[in-house]
């Protein structure tokens, strides 16, 4: 007999897993929420035209992703983020109000090598900002994340910020020429995993002169404070795309000042995709491998799909990141769930049972009861294995009395309760819904 | 300039959508885990050869559903339903502690012709319980199903239920054969689109006797109660598939006795699927062209995938026509959002106007504030397209005096609130979370 698995890259997600999943979404809809965010929601299909415009994934994108044709001979794709999606929605939605302050939080794929940490089907949670300039737009992205970040229990989650103009801008002081930029962003955005070398090494191998590279890392080594940032650069001289990023940078630090010790600005920061625009950003803990959150400014997408000129801003958390990393430092709870489990002792009690299974029930107490005619010993190993915080002991004697035993599961002590007060004294001991 | 569109036969979600739809995924969330079960997930793609296994969706399922092949050539399917994977999953992890009762609410994909209410991907909210053979664990799904639908609003929802065996039972009796029972069972379960004339001439041009068709319709026309049902039967006789099957209707109809009104017997209901084992269920409200709920009783699916015999029961929720039907019936409140917008009244107070909305914020309370520079009126018009419950009108002279407005949007009315007590007073006219 054939044993079935989980396509290559792709994971199941059993109770256990799914509670720590809620807990992680339950938090970011909550703090979303509070910044103004609201839920939308597209399909998981889309053309791969879309997909692969430039400004979007690009035409390599097609290795790097699901790609079919459905019978009908339509080019489809599985979207690989939450942007390209929402990029279209905005455009072909003229009138929607703005600002338009949307949240998604869904899954995408892509075709990549599966790894530690790296799957075909993973989750994403962002939220972006439509038809607003002003970098307070930007700033409230980066306050909601660190929100979020602090909530779930990371005291030392820290956003890296930079400004792609400033960027370019400085690049070209530099040496580098205009059309060169989507390569050393592309390289730039390596620092982190193959250090300065291997940057070096790279521009080198596209072609580009060792001390127009040299000039640009040395310019953008050191980061800080955005006043320290911006002394280092300044015997450079300047140009008018590094005066317009000094601005938005500027103002965005500003907006940012009563979280100001969650901002680094780095003028190395370059992030990897084509359409940034303006300040761009990148968060991460301190030790952790990768970074967990990153987005930035991308005034020109919405127009590149067909929309009236919308300038927008957004950022995203990594949904298998923060999971992973919850879970090598502990911050998952281990309290026992809110549930009960109603156990009669004999099968003559069974119909009692679920009637009182059915009035928690009905009081909004998650309640589960025997399924199986199993004997007492094997109710309680069940209701240990799901978690059960208390065991509801329904016994012919009892019942004589009006009775019932309440069994706290992580102590073992139990409790005679008169039935008529079971569902206020469950009440105080669980959260019902 | 190209303008992007979705997908043939899928859909955009935008906020207002998604609250109904988060409130209907939010209300059958909370009633499922009262009772018992628990969140799990799969993955959107799986390996043909499970999608396609007999007694799942069969060899013709090919045209169904989007199947594709990856860049290693592995045969894949978008999945088409919630049941097969987690079937699956009941299969390869032998040791899930049992009765294992899982939800699930996500997407599924179907290469269905698009049309009124049918969707090429679309929404189910399923509960399961695996390893119970009880009818016991098949009422637990009515009763929470029912549940649902009565906390959004349908009073009319009522559920008919079968038995696959007591059908098969009778249809032997009548002269079908047991390898016809697929054809039969299919036939029949479109008995309310196409009504007895249509059922009586598709079976008729699948090669059955006119009179053998005609007894099993006279046999199953009456429904009700189980007493009257099982009386109309009797003078055919009985044989041993109809005893096993009355017996289990019989402890199904017992089961739910605290909710009988809701539960009509009808022997004509046979469900289009294959895999169905035992009693059979399917729930539509008064006047509904569909059936909003269905599922039953699949002894044998778990096997079929590699697994241990695993008996096996739930139900599914369509979650499309329950929107549909909540929009047509006006189910949806129309209450203003738990959303607060603070509007700075010119650019000198713009830095108060967003200390005070991340005070608002912090203690937990939605709220929004001008990100665009806005003059007062287009604040006030923007508030309301968003659907703001209170505007927090921050004024330089009210400054000064310590205090701010705060504007009802629905009467107009406005009030003068010391700052020092702005975060109290709306926590008592808004939901924090």
């Amino acid at each position: 007999m054939v044993n079935y698995q989980t396509v290559r890259g792709m994971r199941d997600f059993l109770p256990e897993d799914m509670r720590k999943r809620e807990y992680v979404f339950g938090v970011a809809r909550t703090i979303f929420k509070r910044y103004g965010f609201q839920l939308m929601e597209t399909p998981a299909v889309e053309y791969f035209e879309l997909l692969s415009r430039k400004g979007g994934g690009g035409e390599d994108i097609k290795k790097e992703l699901y790609y079919f044709k459905d019978q009908s001979d339509r080019e489809l794709g599985l979207r690989f983020d939450l942007t390209v999606p929402t990029a279209r929605v905005v455009a072909s939605n003229p009138n929607l109000p703005k600002p338009f302050k949307r949240m998604m939080l869904g899954r995408v794929w892509r075709y990549d090598r599966p790894g530690a940490g790296r799957y075909r089907e993973f989750w994403q949670a962002d939220i972006d900002t439509f038809g607003s300039e002003s970098a307070l737009a930007d700033a409230e992205c980066l306050a909601a994340v660190c929100d979020v970040m602090e909530e779930l229990g990371f005291k030392d989650f820290k956003v890296r910020v930079n400004n792609r103009k400033l960027l370019e801008g400085l690049a070209l002081l530099c040496g580098f020429r205009e059309k060169e930029m989507v390569d050393v962003f592309r390289s730039l955005d390596k620092l982190d995993k193959i250090g300065r070398d291997g940057v070096e090494r790279e521009l080198a191998e596209k072609g580009f002169e060792a001390n127009v590279t040299k000039k640009l890392l040395d310019a953008t080594e050191l980061n800080g404070k955005l006043v320290d940032v911006l002394k280092q650069i300044k015997p450079l001289g300047k140009n008018e795309l590094m005066t317009r990023g000094i601005t938005e940078l500027t103002e965005l630090v500003r907006f940012t000042q009563t979280f100001e010790k969650k901002i680094i600005v780095d003028l190395s920061l370059a992030r990897g995709l084509d359409y940034y625009t303006g300040n761009v950003f990148e968060g991460a803990v301190e030790g952790g491998k990768w970074s967990v959150a990153g987005g930035g400014r991308y005034d020109n997408l919405v127009e590149r799909y067909g929309g009236r000129p919308t300038p927008a801003t957004g950022m995203s958390i990594g949904i298998e990141r923060v999971i992973q990393l919850m879970d090598e430092r502990g911050l998952f709870s281990e309290a026992p769930q809110e549930l009960i489990y109603v156990a009669p002792v004999n099968d003559k009690v069974r119909d009692k049972a679920l009637e009182i299974t059915q009035k928690l029930r009905a009081a909004g107490i998650p309640t589960e009861t025997d399924l199986m005619g199993r004997k007492l010993a094997k109710q309680f190993a069940y209701a240990d294995s799901i978690g059960a915080k208390k065991v509801v002991i329904i016994g012919p004697k009892d019942l004589e009395n009006g009775k019932v035993t309440v069994r706290d599961m992580a102590s073992g002590n139990e409790k005679n309760i008169p039935l008529s007060q079971l569902v206020s004294f469950i009440k105080t001991v669980i959260k019902s819904d």
